[in-house]
């Protein structure tokens, strides 16, 4: 186990009917609210109304910026910096899914630096303050609501990028399973697909000695892979929806990362591919996880087959560790499969044709991604032919 | 699953040397620091010295308090309480185990408060303020560490009483395992008990819908299973020590307590032995423990099945419920036994003389213990019975 920091502020509000605590929370940290979110579904679930009337009722002042789409893009981030600028906005409230957290989060250490916003996320730059920030969560999937964390793609060059920093902690996040009952069943399964791939990039590290924070991702995965498939079977059942949403915040607010080093190769190969294709971040990793798997597992078969025994019921003789480990592969492969997901890049129209630009791009200004193994650019290019 | 709020800010610091982090964070709030200990343990193995180091190179002045006893005294809190006024201390740094956090966060609240600190253990007063506090762990056990809660003895009536408020959650926690390394071997066993029931408190629930939490609890149930004994085999296996401190903290920060509601009778009936007899806690827990689960089993078959496979591995026939869940205790108490620890109030030299008395004492003030099944004082005395 190596040392570690562990520090996580966000308050966690959660349960039925709560989005009635937005207010008051809301009250503790600002006067007048930048309201930030997607499309119109929060206005058709109900969301939207029952936080403007939250807000109202503390008299909170509201300013709005609608129009976040998936993969976040850094013109509306920009607009959203000069709208809190215009009109002195000293709190932000997100409402909507990790796309929306993510560009809450950008705008919020974007508002009081002095540069280009982007530079936090290319250049290497710390903010240094930030605009406290609230969440609404509707759709579990991204962490975004208790994570430190932002990912937000540039137009131009298609670049698609990640920043880190406590200040983009929220304050506090209202997550109520109920909102969760209305997303469509493709949403529902990139969702799942995506925190467990968060718990996956935890899990295989090679640091040692980690047997607690081992168990603990096993027993949230073993909760994602009994509970995903049911909230496609019967979606307004809110116990099931109410485990996976818990879930899904616990899975990347890094507690799971402690004393560890996780891998992320997986992480970074599916942006490259979504920042070009626009294809759904949880759709991406189910095409890539597998992929990456079979081509890592040799540097370390015995994570491999912990993960093939304890997460995937595999019990075949313990002398067969490559066959344990690609039949836990399988699994996980007729997993996505079952949630209607893709598992090739092929399943989504997507041939060989630029795979070496995002190899390439994947590395770029880095030289490798990924810690598990170590890979260039010619590794990921392979990866990427294994998902074809 | 219930309506949950979960906040825990406490930044945990942890690893190896890293004592050396407490002047840095101690600077954050204060200028002169009350520096509470108990015996003379923390400077046999070097932790007194590092910690007064780190406080120096900082500049911050020190006022100290040793003497914590186990099951923290009033008339000690008091003196601390009076000693922080007399000289104007606006931060408090417990170096210890439960018992030394327990009483730095009673002088915490009863710093800024008017009246007798202890009409919050009694009296059900709130605390409006604390002192900020700081802790440096040498005894993983009581997860006080970054806990909300304390426990407090009056000498007077022999009676131990427990407040908490989000104001007693510690600003930060030193964690380093080398320091637990120089623990006794009884020392060990009963942290070890004391974690393992923190656990059970909160895994024995009658709240349904809460997998998600139940799959947690029991990895860090099975991890402390694992670990505790070899501690005992190899006292100085930094990597065994590391897993049990963290599991220690997790166990009792109050994530695995998210959405349901935990029993702890065990704990007040615990209480009320160690309040007369003075034995470690974590040895009284496992004396009534055991006697608890034979007691209220029948409450909710289900739930101890699962404890019986999940955590205790017994795979009998499904259809052998009293069975499977009789053999969970046995492995429970042989559990206990390879730790050294006594199962029942006998192995510690105790009659049957005052069981009545403490029975009447646990549910005074509140007319029954527990959740998992409301017991009166005859309950009560029924388990004491049952673990003479």
């Amino acid at each position: 186990m190596l040392n570690f920091e562990y520090y996580n502020p966000a308050k966690i509000i959660f349960g039925r009917d709560t989005e009635k605590e937005v207010g008051r929370e809301a009250a503790k940290y600002g006067k007048k609210v930048l309201l930030h979110y997607g499309g119109g579904t929060i206005k058709k679930i109900g969301v939207y109304d029952k936080v403007i009337s939250a807000l109202q009722a503390e008299g909170i002042e509201i300013v709005e910026l609608g129009g976040v789409m998936p993969n976040p893009k850094l013109s509306l981030v920009q607009e959203g910096i000069k709208l809190c600028r215009d009109h002195q906005v000293d709190f932000i409230l997100a409402v909507g899914g990790g796309s929306t957290i993510d560009s809450a989060k950008a705008i919020a250490v974007g508002v009081p630096y002095e540069g280009d916003v982007w530079d936090f996320y290319v250049n290497g730059v710390q903010a240094k303050e930030a605009l406290p920030l609230g969440v609404v969560l509707t759709i579990p999937a991204a962490g975004s609501e208790s994570s430190d964390s932002s990912v937000v793609t540039k137009e131009e060059g298609e670049l698609k990028r990640y920043y880190g920093t406590p200040l983009m902690i929220p304050k506090f996040a209202v997550l109520n399973p109920e909102t969760t009952c209305y997303l469509p069943d493709y949403q529902t399964a990139c969702g799942a697909c995506d925190i467990i791939a968060h718990l996956m990039e935890r899990y295989f590290t090679q640091v040692t000695h980690v047997d607690f924070t081992d168990q603990m991702i096993e027993a949230t995965l073993r909760t994602m892979f009994n509970y995903a498939p049911l909230a496609l079977i019967d979606p307004h059942n809110y116990d099931v929806r109410a485990e996976i949403m818990w879930a899904g915040t616990i899975a990347h607010n890094n507690l799971l990362n402690t004393g560890r080093i996780g891998d992320w190769a997986s992480h970074d190969i599916e942006h490259e591919i979504s920042g070009i294709y626009d294809i759904a971040h949880g759709a991406g990793l189910a095409i890539v996880f597998p992929a990456w798997m079979k081509y890592v597992y040799k540097e370390n078969k015995d994570k491999f087959v912990q993960f093939a025994q304890r997460v995937m019921n595999v019990d075949f003789s313990a002398h067969h560790k490559d066959m344990i480990i690609e039949e836990a592969i399988r699994r996980l492969e007729a997993f996505y499969k079952r949630l209607g997901m893709p598992t090739r890049l092929s399943d989504v129209g997507i041939g060989e044709e630029r795979i070496k630009e995002m190899a390439d791009k994947s590395v770029l200004g880095r030289g490798t991604v990924g810690n598990f193994k170590k890979l260039t650019a010619s590794d990921v290019y392979e990866i990427l032919k294994l998902a074809l």
